[in-house]
């Protein structure tokens, strides 16, 4: 026991997913695809109280329940070099992070997919995400191919190694599309997803995700716009699921001009953090 | 399509297990707990032919299996510093190597899922393991809860982080042990993995550990001295399953007066490696 710890947690960008509700957090979730990123939020926790954000107290609802359901009196310190609210599963990361790094810190003896399932279930309840905790959690490309929790959800994943850029043009409420009529982009979803699992390559990933987001009627034309620029320069981009923003594999942004940043697949999944370069604790 | 490419497999050290033969590969297997250790193999494949590890020729059953299975004409480059049939599951981890980087640099279009599989099935059909392949292809402190490929197997983990220090003392052929009456050993082996699950946190894991070394009669004299040794000198060790190996946590052997080697838990599971520093691919 150290009473400090620090949990690191890719960032997210869903790719197509659709969406399945359920009466228990623990199976709802969504079905899909998604990219976890070498960006991601670092959680430290210790011994206090209150939520930080880039050194700005925010109040974080998967943030609160996780800490509630661990019994924990806890600061948790969260930093990031992601864009908010923009479809990178930052909230997500928060959750998952904090119940790492908590189960740590203060000896709570919960195992992986236990602490797995808490953020996931936070997530959901807070409306605020279905898929990004099981996914960070993977890391790679990960294939939701069931909702839920670890227990429920059955995952795989698209080998692969790529650099990936993105661009964000601004905000999307996760709440308000998943609280619309999702059957749509849910059976687009579902379509996208058989397309990837028949083959399993970034290639088709790619083909599915810009597919998908072309029929789930959630483009806007800024982002259908760059989009069209990344494939007019031989690129293949599509949109993260939900936010304004737009990603690429390789240099496919910034070979169409834009000024993006640059990040790379990140194949672990979601972990602790050594903070005692002898110990490795 | 690069023609060329590269995996890195961690090591792994089963600290307990139950073995589950079946006469379907895919669902044979070991359930059980180990560690996934920053030491691993890495491995290059290209076009040609013939197996190398550390620039010997060398035939590995699991591997042959595993490029028969792909179709692939690759010469496949091994390189390690983890001893060999000493309880590290190299053996597992080439199988597992060849099959993400031949996948990769030949576009077999098969999935992480499918990759795991084909490596497990390799690793059954010889005789040289029976859950290294699934442990080496999650991370961090595996938990083995059902046997078999992971259509069949969940699994779970204990969150750690820690420095591991190993002592090999000799060898012992898997097959041999396997092979003969398993009964005694696959008990014990469902009791730790039941301790574990109940008090899922690295202290529990090494008392089970120690506990099912003692009751599956695998123990050699010397492997008891250097494990009494660290125990004296207030660490905790075990015996790496199946090989004359000691491996401790923290600074365990080293406090007892050995000349360890040294490596940390390695939370990613066997991953592809960018071999492109500017595209990661």
């Amino acid at each position: 026991m150290t009473d400090t710890a620090r949990a690191f947690v890719p960032g997210h960008v869903t790719a197509f997913f659709s969406a399945h509700p359920h009466a228990d957090p623990e199976r709802a979730g969504s079905r899909g695809g998604g990219l976890a990123l070498s960006e991601g939020v670092t959680v430290r926790v210790e011994p206090g109280d209150g939520v930080e954000l880039d050194a700005q107290p925010i109040d974080v609802a998967s943030v609160e329940t996780v800490l509630d359901a661990l019994g924990a009196e806890a600061r948790v310190v969260c930093q990031t070099d992601l864009p908010l609210g923009s479809g990178f599963g930052a909230s997500g990361a928060m959750a998952l992070g904090t119940a790492l790094a908590v189960n740590d810190a203060f000896d709570c003896g919960r195992s992986e997919n236990e602490l797995v399932t808490l953020a996931h279930r936070a997530e959901v309840k807070a409306g605020t995400g279905l898929g990004d905790v099981v996914a960070q959690a993977r890391g790679g490309v990960p294939l939701r191919l069931d909702p839920g929790a670890p227990a429920h959800g059955r995952m795989d994943g698209v080998p692969a190694r790529t650099r990936v850029e993105y661009l964000t043009l601004g905000g999307l409420s996760t709440e308000a599309v998943l609280s619309g009529d999702t059957a749509q982009l849910s059976a687009a979803g579902e379509r996208a997803l058989e397309r990837v699992r028949e083959t399993p390559t970034l290639t088709e990933f790619m083909a599915a995700a810009r597919e998908f987001a072309e029929r789930a009627g959630l483009l806007t034309e800024d982002v259908r716009d760059v989009i069209a620029d990344v494939e007019a320069a031989g690129g293949a981009a599509s949109m993260a699921m939900l936010g304004e923003t737009v990603f690429a594999l390789g240099t496919g942004l910034t070979d169409a001009g834009y000024d993006a940043a640059v990040c790379r697949l990140y194949p672990p999944g979601a972990s602790l953090v050594s903070v005692d370069p002898e110990t490795h604790r």
